[in-house]
């Protein structure tokens, strides 16, 4: 092939009643360039129904997907068809837009094969296309997403308990990333998490993350948790107590972190170019910003797993699923993102 | 004069150790077109030394600033030069970049006439540049700030107590306007504002303010509390039990409100032309959308008081004040929507 020593990147489709096949399948239609490497981990007939649904007039014959039995076989499947490994038994296609039992085993089927295959280094990186939650849970999964489960995995593969494979959450576009101290719970719970412990691990998480693919130490700055950072304690003792520290604790360590900043201008300001990533003291301080431009293009990153892992930022959206209408922009920035990731890592 | 209904407004000039005159100055020099029935409250001589920070070449003869004795002379000073009323004694030229008692008196002097102004008639609104807290508190004034200083002189008008005249801060740009629960308290007494009271009073405020600027009732959202609007209580309740009941009885009483929204993509959705304003449940939740494409076109506009106060999204600046390099925009932006409230209110 032209590009012998491409990265190999699985594209697990996600739950076959969501949005996630038939995003992946219009990328193969629309963006073939650009996936190069890249082949789905899943169920053939998921993603054979998805072409279906992305373009009903044309005619898709068994040739539009190949079935590929290894990783490095998507190199020989030639455009317009579309490299499907199987990672699970053959089943029954999936209702769409409703929670299943069946759907949600399928899904986590091909996370989990990727997982793998990237641990053992079979692969470079992984794409996930959404998950339903629900789906999951009805499949007697007993991680609530991605995260967990790939936590897990890398937990297992390097013989660590789980609490030694830390990891945060990245959300990132064309013009800003953030990393964020805490994600699904509730504000007063995040009060709760802005903890030294959980500063120190972040800051450390995203330099390390983000030095690789930087090719340099990531200029950081942290976010404050209170209104103009507090004013001086005047608005909240957690800048001068807790967040301040770590920001001079991670200097010492040789990171170039700085802060804490006035949450209302600090992610303006790195937009602008003057740091490379923000920690974000709470899930909707980081995302804000991240989502202000448009969902289009967020793409999330999983840090601190031995591991490429980028997802599109949206859900499965089982209100619009079997449309052909959902935008694959984000599914595509994940890609790129993933590619970036694995070439440096 | 061209426009003899053109409504009068008032600009503060803010405190005169900081941005606010040169921001003035500039404007007149910039943008004087924009500024028929304007003129500046304040001193003639800080506006005359702040016309030399902006064009330091240029020269400036006695002409540059007339000095007028009532609001609607305004009308007769012809470009370029400046119309000030002196609304203090005459004083000495406060030092640029200090915390001074002199500059703190001269400021609130501005804004307390300017209010009394606008509350009895006598001009259509005031637009206030920034204010510098330490001056001001050395000054003896009991006010943190603009917002308490007009809220007193409301009251006073009034002969209401102060509790009864409740006000709320909007921030606005091009894309977005925002209305804020709470202001400058800690992001954990900020969640103990999210009260029915509050979010009642928020969104009559909202609605009564905004009603005659749109002409019709504003299509109000209203953020969550936590991320994903709490997720069906699953990161918690705030949602539940006090904000869904009161979105409920705004929509009883008339208003056009909707939500709790997630936060993360609520801005987001009223930028792109959903709603025409979000109450945000805490300061920085707010803010940073609208700062994030850049505080240069942020508008604050008081609501709730029975005039109409606009000022920039800036402070006093005191890093670059006498530089003559502060960017008006935002003062230009307050001044246009000043008389957008102006004609409509």
């Amino acid at each position: 092939m032209e590009h012998p020593d491409l990265p190999l990147l699985a594209l697990t489709q996600g739950d076959p009643a969501g949005i996630g096949p038939e995003v992946i399948a219009r990328l193969y239609r629309e963006a073939r360039h650009e996936l190069d490497g890249c082949f789905v981990a899943g169920s053939p007939n998921v993603i054979r129904r998805a072409l279906g649904f992305v373009a009903p007039g044309a005619r898709h014959d068994d040739a539009a997907v190949v079935e590929i039995t290894s990783p490095a076989q998507a190199l020989q499947v030639a455009a317009p068809a579309i490299p499907v490994l199987p990672t699970g038994a053959a089943a029954g296609l999936p209702v769409i837009g409703r929670v299943d039992a069946a759907a949600g085993r399928m899904a986590a089927d091909a996370v989990r094969w990727a997982a793998r295959a990237a641990l053992c280094g079979e692969i470079a990186g992984v794409v996930t296309a959404p998950l339903h939650k629900e789906s999951l849970a009805a499949a007697g999964e007993p991680f609530p997403g991605h995260t967990e489960l790939l936590q897990a995995e890398a937990a297992l593969h390097l013989g660590r308990p789980l609490d030694e494979v830390p990891v945060r959450m990245m959300l990132a576009n064309d013009e800003l990333r953030t990393v964020l101290l805490s994600i699904h719970v509730s504000l007063r719970d995040a009060l709760a998490a802005v903890t030294p412990a959980n500063l120190a691990g972040t800051l450390s998480i995203t330099h390390h993350a983000l030095l690789p693919l930087l090719g340099r130490a990531p200029r950081i700055a942290v976010a404050g948790l209170n209104p103009h950072a507090g004013e001086g304690g005047l608005f909240g003792q957690e800048e001068i107590e807790v967040i301040a520290p770590a920001v001079v604790a991670a200097r010492l360590a040789g990171f170039d972190a700085h802060g804490p900043f006035a949450p209302d201008t600090v992610f303006m300001r790195a937009r602008r170019g003057e740091f490379d990533v923000v920690i974000a003291m709470y899930h909707d301080q980081g995302l804000i910003p991240v989502k202000y431009l448009g969902v289009e293009h967020g793409v999330n990153v999983t840090l601190g797993l031995p591991l490429v892992r980028t997802s599109p930022d949206h859900g499965t959206a089982f209100d619009i699923a079997g449309t052909g209408r959902a935008d694959p922009a984000s599914m595509l920035a994940a890609v790129r993102m993933a590619r970036r990731l694995a070439a440096r890592s």
